[in-house]
């Protein structure tokens, strides 16, 4: 009689992908097959434009529920799922799961088969556990989709998904680029779906760039080719991705100050110098101008942080239209 | 010149019927004929496809503004509402009256003769208070509707009328059934409410089952057969109604703990065999897995507590939509 | 590349109007011609009755993304905008900014090139520092309006606004009334607000009324007379606009107590006699009953503390209607 059993684990060949090969989870860029990245950015194209109507809104999704399941506060990124899902007609419910039964000590996966019972379409993930959303999409009902909006230090497709989508606008094939990451490479989940993203779509050469104690040692195995030195690092690339220096989440010692690190990797006008004349500058937010990145850079003729803002909304209601189109 | 007085109580013969005997205020289950309930469970058949169409919304409250007052939080039932409301085509504001104006020193019927101001519709009210939805009712603009979504140890009418929704469901006619509410009765706003509702529409036997410190002195005078022994309550009955145990409630030591709780009162796959071989199990959530309920029976065959959830949205857009649609 | 610069000052002849001298921003009340004025309460008008429908919206601004930044809690007045925007079938986001990145150490000016980017129409700004909206109005990209919704001591225009539609309500002209203002003026953005409305709308005699410790030195040269007896103040007039006791904006001891206050410029049923008999009574709200006004009085036929709020959610309806069809 019951609807949806917590304890049966769902197990399908694919944890993102229908026995079609269709998305229905976004969890990660990792494991996704060159076709659905390049249909994520040709559905975000058409969406781009919406965004910039009279009226901002498509009638894709109307009458199905969204929900806004952040266990990890992030008024931004919530508020750009907010954004997508209304251009979209859906409905948003946000909770406030900090404050929720997870605190009457329901566990997580009771909490979510009772949203489920709610008849959700989509349940948008941010949990400070990696993995969480993969072990939600495992238990889930089968009319729910679970796309991740960050998982711990694990995965951020959807900014990914954006970030390609700024790359191709911008640069157009991923061939012939080389795409420097920057920064805080160990604590940043946008970093490695950065990585997977962009090996899969073909980018030529692909650097990250940091001291030895934000390094992960296991990214060189990832293909990527590891510079300490800044100035390595920026030489020649077509693309530069600063990370933001997640000073909260930095236990003990890694770095000297924020200032030191600024001088050794802060993107200055002078650093920039080194990239290919038309190199663009990208940046996940929130910025912390001084520490990672100079001021002028920001406001350069070279950055392309906002249209990023932009793009993600776009990206973020084809994710959204594309696995609710998709039977599990 | 004033819309309408803080300071004028308007008496009426019901405080939740008109004058045609129609329902205005969802307060009780207590009092209301059984007409009035099965006019709600037969409404709420209809909704209950709503949640399962390709677009989840009908228009019936198109341009009506709920307001979800939850001066004491919760987040699922007030995700329920919300849902509900929406699926309606209604309105919603989520206030949350923890943070707002009643901290700067207003008076409940001045923050509500505000909203009323506002040509609110519904209010959906939560309250630590026994009582203040009724306080509420009493005082507010004839335009406005009263739902209480749980007052103090009171009432809790909308969980009890899907409790009664998904009984019928699953087991028609109220007329043989012998139901057994197990636990915390004395500190349970569903248990009253469920035993109200349960004795209008003719339940044949209805017994509580608890410790005695668990289960309140008066209970025996509603009609109810009190159990202290789970076998006893159990043996031959149709519908088992468990009850969370509120520990964040109890003050100083009803209990001796709660493991001890459930050896003698957690419902486990062999104290369930006590039950006839058809009976359910519903349970209000969220679940204490082991405290009072054991995982095996809340995954089992019998287990409704989901379905609950899912009829749960339909009884309360029944709610909405019936009180909306009568005049003070 | 980049889109809006937090760099880049839009420096303009004014604030708040474009070339053609409509309104883009509503910022203050201070420096509006008296056609604008004029023009907010005409459209109001026009939208009082839309709350009196059985479905309660327009359609003039669907498809828009109204932003409520509420970088100062106010549940209240965050509500009447939410509404506001509901009933003109806009979509609200509202940002919780006390939690939000401005606490990652993001600037305002970043958070607002980010929302920005989002392709907002509307941005509602209650901040507590006096002029952040104007910074914000100043920065942000042309497509933005921006809404004062109580800025530190400085302005609050819509109250303003709405006081200005209650009492030509009903009041008519203000050619001919004797308005006072009552309380604590030094914290008081809401009687800044007024006193620069009512001196634009010809208002032909003003007067502020409080202890010397309350009344701002130099709002004599506002061309108010200051009244400190609560007599001289009333007598003979036609509006009186009581103000909140700021209880909690009091740093040491500008008061005796507030019991003293009460017995001093409390408005009761006495007082009030002063006044013509046709004088209304208004509060912005949330009233202290016994500090600055007497429940008789609150409840009075002469108050139109209600109304007040009502026509409050048709101004800024008008407000946004109007900043969103006039071009940067």
């Amino acid at each position: 009689m019951s609807a949806s059993l917590p304890g049966a684990d769902r197990d399908r060949p694919h944890p993102q992908l229908n026995r079609h090969g269709e998305l229905v989870h976004l969890l990660s860029t990792e494991g996704l097959p060159r076709s659905i990245l390049q249909h994520v950015l040709d559905t975000a194209r058409n969406f781009v434009s919406v965004s910039d109507r009279e009226v901002k809104k498509v009638p894709l999704l109307r009458g199905k529920s969204v929900f806004n399941l952040f266990f990890e506060n992030s008024t931004r990124t919530r508020t750009t799922f907010e954004i997508a899902a209304t251009r979209l007609s859906a409905d948003i419910i946000n909770l406030d799961i900090a404050r929720s039964s997870t605190s009457k000590g329901e566990s997580l996966l009771d909490t979510i088969a009772n949203l489920s019972a709610m008849a959700a379409d989509i349940f948008v993930v941010r949990h400070s556990a990696s993995g969480a959303p993969y072990l939600i999409a495992r238990h889930v009902a089968p009319h729910v989709h679970v796309i991740n909006a960050g998982d711990g230090r694990h995965a951020h497709p959807t900014q990914a998904l954006l970030d390609m989508y700024t790359i191709q606008h911008y640069k157009g094939d991923f061939a012939n680029l080389v795409v420097a990451i920057v920064g805080d490479v160990l604590h940043s989940r946008v970093a490695r779906s950065d990585i997977h993203a962009l090996r899969t779509l073909g980018c030529a050469e692909l650097r990250v760039v940091g001291p030895k104690t934000l390094v992960p040692g296991d990214v060189a195995e990832m293909g990527v080719r590891v510079c300490h030195s800044l100035d390595e690092g920026l030489r020649g690339c077509d693309v530069v991705i600063m990370l933001r220096l997640q000073n909260e989440r930095m236990n003990g010692a890694l770095l000297p100050s924020s200032q030191e690190f600024f001088k050794t990797y802060g993107l200055t006008p002078d650093k920039l110098l080194l990239a290919k004349p038309d190199a663009i500058v990208m940046h996940p937010g929130p910025i912390n101008r001084g520490v990672e990145i100079d001021s002028a850079v920001v406001e350069g003729r070279q950055s392309v942080i906002l249209p990023q803002v932009t793009f993600g909304i776009a990206v973020r209601m084809a994710v959204m239209s594309i696995v609710a189109g998709n039977e599990a």
